[in-house]
């Protein structure tokens, strides 16, 4: 069920030991969701612990350094920045069924929660819980203030991308008066700092791409071989799909991934307007108008002729 | 003189056939700012010229496609965003001592006109003219909002660099509230698409780049026989130094580019809060304490030792 910041507010007011649930490959909307609110929840008095199936990348200890919590039996459970039990990892099954409150901003909210707390034209799920924090007239501490910031700017890609809304420069710039934070530094780290392996396969990734259809479609292919050559597995290629809209002329970029089986895993962003969501549709994948996906077999040659002639179709 | 509000309100209100200068190398501040304030004296009825020394880059069409404006002899002579009359360029001998009205951020402005507007503490020349606007009670068009939105976006490096203030963050959500611009789009432009031959320069600097100092200095050397091999100018590798302080360990990055008298062109800049302003001026150069240079003499191994002794010294 979909409530507004009233029920919300209610439910925090009166919840007892918390679990917090983050989603599995973490990312700096839900560490800083799920970090924000357990300061929330300190500052109300109440017991919290965050939990995800997956790791926290290192490079958000500057939030998660405060700990995750103590271990306790929850008797309220709250997950945040989560659309879809099936994307909690290893707890779903413990708790799928069982969130009390959800908060989050994806319109693709499945409501599986008790109680949806859901503005789907948020930035970010930090946005809503900054703006519920306000509601309910609370003293967020900079530490909260930081993993709010961090969950908004990740989430916008700085406020660069067309998901930023008025509201995410706004409390960006209430945080920036009231609070502290290093936000250059915070951003430094989240959008700046690359690891030498991660320089060198974007280097290796650069220099795949090919183009087509008038430089509109570019496409970046890695086979298995390819992958044995430069010593990396297919994970360590994820995130480098935004590569191949860097192209001023390119609408379409897909990112190539061969499978140990053969088939390839092809990542599609749009530079634009074209919605690579649809175009992945007809190819049985899915995703979002501006980042998608779908699994193709066949040879690479043959591979890259179907996403070719797919993608001139869809460009008219 | 430095002056406030009301005073740039009546010097705009009452000037005649204006020419605005922006700086050399023109960017995206001075851009938005001359033709802002030129769609803001076309709505107060006055005759303008926006003038620069050098071509506007092509990525800027969009804000240069209305036109520099007539020709006509000026009787009001402006600047935006020009610290000193040496950044005009040719212009500097035209105007150099007759501007009337100078509107800048740059806390380092020399004074040099006969009325300055200078905020010293905004991001951009941008923020300082948006704020003239609603001063002056002025509806701005969208193209305006356009032009102004680039300039803050530009020098804040999207709202990421400790040079935003809170109040571009609020400019930019009123923006967005009161224009349909296509925000994502500029950044699009401004921040993330790259040429072939820029892909492929960055994947040559960065294989160039060298740790020292326990990783806490970078430097990435280019010899002019390197650069002829690349088939590349210096100029061509202007703009290429920030790629120094990728690495997370880096505290100071340099870029060095051999001119063809074989002394080093030297640009420094700094990942968190070493000032390489002072290390440069140490060697007889300066800038800012993010973004500094100086030129060093010598062979290109005497000119590193020359510069990792000062660095280590600096970092103490």
């Amino acid at each position: 069920m979909f409530i507004g910041f009233s029920e919300a507010e209610t439910f925090l007011r009166n919840c007892e030991d918390a679990v917090i649930i983050t989603h599995q490959n973490p990312d700096g909307d839900c560490i800083g969701a799920g970090f924000g609110l357990k300061d929330i929840l300190d500052s109300l008095g109440k017991r919290s612990r965050v939990v995800c199936s997956d790791e926290f990348p290192k490079r958000y200890d500057f939030l998660t350094n405060t700990g995750c919590g103590e271990d306790f039996e929850p008797k309220s459970i709250i997950a945040v920045d989560v659309a879809d039990t099936k994307l909690m990892g290893k707890y779903k099954e413990i708790y799928g069924d069982k969130v009390q409150l959800c908060i989050d901003h994806h319109i693709s909210n499945k409501d599986y929660a008790q109680q949806t707390l859901l503005r789907g034209n948020a930035t970010a799920a930090c946005e809503v819980i900054y703006d519920l924090a306000l509601y309910m007239k609370l003293q967020i501490s900079r530490h909260c203030a930081m993993c709010l910031y961090t969950g908004i700017a990740t989430d916008s890609g700085c406020f660069k991308y067309d998901c930023t809304t008025p509201r995410a420069h706004e409390i960006a710039a209430e945080m920036m008066k009231r609070f502290d934070i290093n936000f250059a530094r915070i951003n430094r780290y989240m959008f700046d700092v690359k690891s030498v392996g991660r320089i060198r396969l974007e280097t290796k990734v650069n220099a795949l791409m090919e183009s087509y259809l008038d430089g509109k479609l570019t496409i970046a292919a890695v086979t298995q071989d390819m992958m044995k050559e430069m010593g990396v597995s297919i994970d360590e290629l994820e995130g480098f799909a935004p590569l191949t809209i860097q192209l001023e002329d390119t609408e379409v970029g897909i990112l190539l991934r061969q499978r140990e089986d053969g088939v390839f895993k092809c990542s599609f962003r749009s530079a634009n307007d074209v919605n690579v969501s649809e175009i992945c549709q007809t190819l049985g994948g899915g995703g979002h108008a501006k980042a998608a996906g779908c699994t193709v077999s066949g040879t690479l040659d043959e591979a890259k002729q179907l996403l070719v002639e797919t993608v001139r179709k869809a460009l008219g």
